[in-house]
């Protein structure tokens, strides 16, 4: 997977070995991350992105590496994340392939490559690990952690685990815990890994990669990550060009379905599906409401932020807008100055990296504020 | 697949040969189907129920069979639909592998199962089979057709292509056409049997069966038909009795997980995999707008009945409610006294089989009026 981290790419060393939650340790573990703009001298000026499951650290454009990011339009310099005004660090989660130690990379202690041997992942882990990332860069306060989808998961961790780590927090279609809707969708996406002859119990290779498996989790997310009314106005019924070879029976027929197959191709290859399998679990598994007896009200308000904005969208089916309305409700109890809001964009889940209209706006609004 | 249809099924031969909407014909094809009540002197307390993909004819009990049928609760003496006063036909769906012909049955033209050699089949198909069981029955005018889900897209055919077939008409979470969101949901249930090895290209045999494709497509189907609001009260985050063996890493931990996995197993091995194709397929083919050079609302409005009755659920996505209130709203413009139906059910698309509480006094005063 090493190609497909960007290059510029640069890494923090964690503190070795580096405990995980559930059990079990980390020797000689990294976290990749890039950065933009610079910290100023009271060191008061860092925002730090933690991201969702795919994306790497590269989230937009910068010196070390010129081409667009995943967050291009939200990221540099008089963007909505003004890296003329902000130092920005963005952090390749824990347990990805994309530069931070994961399933995919060497074990120290065997030579060879974890897979299944990499200790069990939590959301908290991630938030450790990018704590350690932030302090080794000199920031000992936040401007403002933002976190997207799991990294919405992540940054509450983080807010909590770590008082006082960040004054301000952006929470975007991000949740405080799992229902049962999206576990049973990332337990579908993982059976799907799983039941692939290929998957082999993590065992895979080049040549014997569970591409099946692979193709259908990434279909049956990016179902979930869109929306039906986003699709209405723009696939509706159309055909493709007929071109459906006579021998594929139940073949390709209309663009919707080219849609999900062209995701799928982009996708397949580029992500270790054991890091896929880890980082989706690490979801389910997250309950912020752990640390206050099961409640998650009672947990956000231990939270101590100034300000915080959540924002979530009603055609999200995967992180529902209620959830987003919970964080902003739970922080506000806990004495943050939090709004909620809610936007209409049609498309979904995903609306935070394609409704830039809408997420610009929201988002340099509140940095300004700041 | 014999063994799975009901006890006191009976059949229809359908005129040999009988053409298909899209090329091919069927020679010696049938049609099982069910009754209830007693047919008038009159002829005209005849209702028809024509069902979503995966049912039966044996929709409750009767003198032939008294199981509990698949919509047992609405059906029967003094029930909803009040078979002390109206003579009930329930066909089993052309394609179907329930007792109807379809890919599962055997081609008299060569002796082996039709398997793929099935000719493509459309929703349209289904509808002129039931028409003519109706007929069969010496039922010229049918009091009212009701149609569930794929039921509900057969009804609308039913009563395009064959006017003046029924009085009235109950649409219960039915479309005039597939839209995107449905589609991809589909295909990809399709590519997960299609995907498993053992599918064969529809060549599978009991030794050798598509369980896996088979058990992803069920369990995305039941994720599609009920609700993330249903699921939110029934499930929450509640784990499994942990009894997770070790060796199955990334198994099973929550209860949505088992309830999926509890549906899918029910369901495998008791549908056909080629018959499943052929109708998943033939709901995405379907668009009433066809016979309106695709003006929807146009060939609704073509359509005589005096009274129908479009009932929808706020809470599916497969079926959204928009759907069923285009239907209403489109045969009213036919004339018909139509009345749209929103229901606040938590189940989703599935929930008139289960929310009986709300679905049964809709039907029943519907009748009652007629």
């Amino acid at each position: 997977m090493t190609e497909f981290i960007p290059v510029g790419t640069r890494y923090v060393d964690l503190p070795s070995p580096f405990a995980m939650k559930r059990g079990g340790e980390l020797r000689n573990a990294h976290v990749a991350y890039e950065t933009w703009g610079e910290l100023n001298a009271a060191r008061d000026n860092a925002i730090l992105i933690v991201t969702g499951l795919s994306p790497d650290a590269h989230a937009a454009a910068n010196a070390a590496n010129p081409e667009a990011g995943w967050w291009e339009p939200m990221l540099g310099p008089g963007k909505p994340i003004d890296s003329n005004r902000w130092y920005v660090i963005c952090v390749n989660s824990l347990g990805s392939c994309k530069g931070s130690t994961g399933p995919a990379t060497i074990d120290p202690a065997t030579g060879d490559t974890y897979r299944l041997a990499f200790p069990e992942l939590a959301v908290e882990d991630g938030a450790h690990a990018a704590a350690h990332v932030v302090r080794a860069l000199g920031v000992e306060r936040l401007a403002c952690v933002i976190g997207n989808s799991m990294g919405g998961m992540t940054a509450l961790a983080l807010l909590h685990l770590h008082p006082g780590i960040a004054r301000a927090h952006i929470n975007i279609s991000g949740a405080t815990r799992a229902l049962p809707f999206s576990i049973a969708i990332r337990s579908l996406q993982r059976e799907a890994i799983r039941l692939d002859p290929e998957w082999n119990h993590g065992n895979y290779t080049d040549a014997h990669y569970p591409e099946s498996g692979m193709r259908m989790a990434r279909k049956l997310g990016v179902v979930t990550y869109r929306s039906a009314l986003e699709w209405d106005g723009r696939f509706g019924r159309v055909r493709l060009e007929s071109d459906r070879p006579e021998e594929e029976p139940f073949g390709l027929e209309f663009q919707v379905e080219s849609y999900l197959e062209g995701h799928a191709r982009r996708f397949v290859r580029r992500y270790d599906p054991n890091c896929y399998l880890y980082l989706s679990r690490s979801m389910d598994w997250f309950d912020l409401g752990e640390y206050a007896g099961g409640d998650v009200m009672a947990a956000l308000a231990r939270i101590r932020v100034e300000k915080a904005l959540a924002i979530g969208v009603h055609t999200d089916i995967l992180f529902p807008l209620q959830q987003q309305e919970e964080i902003a409700t739970g922080l506000r109890a806990g004495g943050a100055d939090a709004e909620f809001l809610p936007l209409e964009s049609p498309q979904g889940h995903d609306a935070f990296l394609v409704d830039i209209d809408r997420f610009g706006p929201a988002v340099r609004g509140f940095l300004d504020r700041l």
